[in-house]
């Protein structure tokens, strides 16, 4: 008796497991159909295209791939939001056009100050402290800041259909990475409870960080110098030195993905580059080539005659920020 | 009836399992019973110390801690044979008296040239071709070349104690790392199958490495310049940077993995650091304080009263190499 419940039951899991839908946030497209056809070749015992479990790595952008970046990278919102808290405990901190700026929260006028801008609003903020420290102000950040067109809490801006495609992977027992420009100690605070991708899978841009005992306590600090920029070249580079791999899947949106799913889809056997075209002005923001964040020109124009996936965020999503229905 | 035998079939495996000694080459003396306590306390769901899988993070040094350092690092052995090599292709290879020690195998000579000869030594070797050439020299090298003393395969060379400690704590749902000043793309080829650690698990010394695509195919290069030392205040500062994550326990056998160990145990909770003493003239080489390879000090003068289990090899282990009974 107890053997034939056991065999019900079996029967009956492995009905609900298949026609569980692990990608429910997207449309009934090929952009789906295809995502689902590369794994099920990967995963195929019999396939000829199965990859062994230890040989699944899959990475991904964060800005614009994972979760929005726009009107800027929400790196800099955070940014901004903390000289602004810096000021208020000491009104001299902002001594420069470019801190005055990010004080004031105007994101125009700080693009307009360029990179050299940029870094000394990022380099004031993200270093001279422990990365304990750090990343609990991110954490503080992440758990009270609202977005400023939105008014959703970060997190919430994280992509639904790719949050279910990195679940999906992992189901599929795919490791997961993300390998992003942004940085590396900012993500680390969000992307285990985001996207279920512990710290040691999160690749990023890094200061120098520097050890030291202080009254017989060692604590790793921040300096104020940019060590390594994760992008372009920096993506497969970054990967090669910390993986030793050569992922099989690869997804980005942006210019600054493009040597990643390159070097990812030049490999032998099957692979999957894909690429996240934001091209839905209701539910997001319409981008591309003529955008200052997350431009995308190369890999539209070179993209399906590489075989990349080009992912229409209008037609492929039915739904898009995992806090907004 | 089936039911029955399997439940006999269960109770037969888990007696087996029960009974089979995790370290069977380890002596029966404090070592071992000090480790195995240690990784109880953290395994035990009820225990005060325990410890969730996730965070069961293991760091190990390679040269003196898995395998032999002894007459000199294995490593720049390898880079000697490499020179000799070259020479024999190109006679005028070897011109300066850097390279011409080590191609004649002259490993005193090359360490009387001080740090600057073995730079350019390993610099003539390790750069100036493809990742994938340079690991496919290796492989070669680590299934030819043998040792000068014992004349083993150097993969013959590890620590049999060390690595069923590795296979131990694997078992125990830790994960385990290589960090070692060796370098990242020389001790990835022979990681997985000398101790089951896979590539993305091993960190070590690392040139820097260019992208560029070469007739339509993508190559990752490594580059005539050392991007990261990782030795001393180096270890703590890569394991920070790579994992995110504050290993729960150590091991080294220099003073190079002082920082390692300190950083290690310096966290809340139970921890372990352990140096292998190499105190085993008869079995391999005994050295400590005044060695020029592996030099340990500090660690066996501070190591006892910061709670460091001190490795006595001659004494705590029935047998030292893998290759050797």
């Amino acid at each position: 008796m107890l053997d034939r419940a056991l065999l019900a039951l079996s029967l009956i899991l492995a009905a609900n497991y298949a026609a569980a839908d692990p990608l429910p946030s997207w449309a009934e497209t090929d952009a789906r159909a295809r995502i689902i056809d590369f794994v099920d070749s990967v995963t195929n015992a019999g396939s000829p295209d199965y990859v062994t479990p230890a040989d699944r790595v899959a990475v991904f952008d964060n800005d614009g791939t994972l979760w929005g970046e726009q009107p800027v990278y929400f790196q800099l919102i955070f940014a901004g939001d903390t000289v602004q808290k810096m000021v208020d405990t000491d009104p001299d901190f902002a001594s420069s056009d470019a801190l005055k700026a990010a004080a004031a929260g105007d994101y125009q006028a700080l693009a307009e100050g360029g990179e050299a801008a940029i870094i000394e609003v990022v380099t004031a903020t993200h270093s001279g402290l422990s990365v304990d420290d750090f990343q609990a102000s991110v954490a503080d950040w992440i758990a009270t800041a609202r977005h400023p067109t939105t008014g959703l809490p970060y997190t919430g801006m994280t992509y639904q259909p790719m949050v279910e495609l990195l679940s999906y992977l992992r189901d599929e027992d795919f490791k997961t990475y993300i390998v992003s420009g942004g940085g590396l100690h900012f993500m680390r605070v969000f992307a285990e409870e985001a996207y279920g991708i512990p710290p040691e899978n999160v690749l990023g841009t890094y200061t120098e960080t520097s050890y030291e005992v202080v009254d017989g306590v060692p604590v790793i600090s921040k300096e104020p110098a940019i060590a390594f920029v994760d992008d372009k070249e920096g993506k497969p580079i970054n990967i090669e030195r910390t993986l030793g791999k050569r992922p099989i899947l690869a997804g980005g949106n942006s210019d600054g993905d493009f040597a990643m799913l390159e070097w990812t889809t030049a490999g032998e056997g099957a692979r999957l580059g894909l690429i996240v075209h934001h091209t839905d002005a209701e539910r997001e923001v319409a981008y591309d080539c003529d955008s200052h964040i997350g431009r995308l020109c190369d890999g539209l124009e070179q993209g399906p005659d590489r075989g990349w996936l080009i992912i229409d965020m209008a037609n492929d999503w039915d739904r898009v920020f995992t806090g907004a229905r």
